[in-house]
């Protein structure tokens, strides 16, 4: 999973969510939260991101943000114009608002975050009157696999 | 001001929100909304950051975001433990749950912000159960001279 998720960039992928969860697993192995993403447009992979804060001593290293930095540079565009985001876990609060920045077209995501999420959880941000844009929002997408990473993520480190 | 923004990295700073209304100018001097953020730790700068989303196809580069990832790899930790940030504008909502990860201890800014900011207006991240770590807040800072940056610019663009 983790090579094919390097190696379908670019390619058309036949199940982003497959690539984030894979992309979630290598942030595991490195010791970082496991939690991976990626930005699709029109079948192309433009970017796999996962959690890196640690490593890259940068609290704003979410998965999320580093997909969408990335497709941004990749179309050379502040605006990811329809493009759709698959993220492991709902998103946090700074990662929901950058992707109303991005004007991201689709959210899919995994696992309900309640402590830390944006979405359905805590400030439900694409909800205010703050937002600006919001996506079409799917959650629940391979959920149990997704919160099955961040359980033994957790449960490894008591 | 530029120059002195520039040049007062790593010195002890007279005025940290001076420097932070320098670095605001030179955004809307390149088009881009006019808002600067520096990040102080022990009467030291560690960082200087404008807006700058446009010239970096980067929806995510407000201010504070730049000076924030900076800081960090300056002193190559996620968390600026001790770190103070001035910002012209009220932080939005990722600058503000970016601001809560850093672990910034007091946040001082210029302008208030009801359309889009995240502090005292919409989402007040800082006070949502989903904040697990709050600045001290200070706002009001010098609001007069970081208001009239962005009216001019945005009049000047009408």
């Amino acid at each position: 999973m983790a090579e094919r998720g390097l190696d379908s960039v670019g390619h058309t992928p036949t199940d982003p969510m497959a690539l984030a969860i894979g992309a979630a697993g290598r942030a595991g192995a490195l010791g970082e939260v496991p939690v991976g993403a990626v930005v699709v447009r029109a079948g192309r992979i433009l970017a796999v991101g996962h959690n890196r804060p640690r490593a890259a001593h940068d609290p704003t290293a979410h998965a999320e943000m580093i997909a969408i930095r990335e497709a941004a540079a990749v179309i050379g565009d502040e605006r990811l114009t329809g493009c759709d985001l698959y993220v492991t876990l709902e998103p946090c609060t700074m990662c929901a608002a950058a992707i109303s920045f991005a004007r991201i077209r689709r959210l899919y995501y995994g696992a309900a975050d309640p402590k830390g999420g944006a979405v359905e959880s805590g400030v439900r941000f694409f909800q205010a009157p703050t937002c600006h844009h919001a996506p079409e929002i799917y959650g629940g997408i391979r959920e149990r696999e997704a919160a099955e990473l961040l359980r033994s993520f957790f449960a490894e480190r008591r």
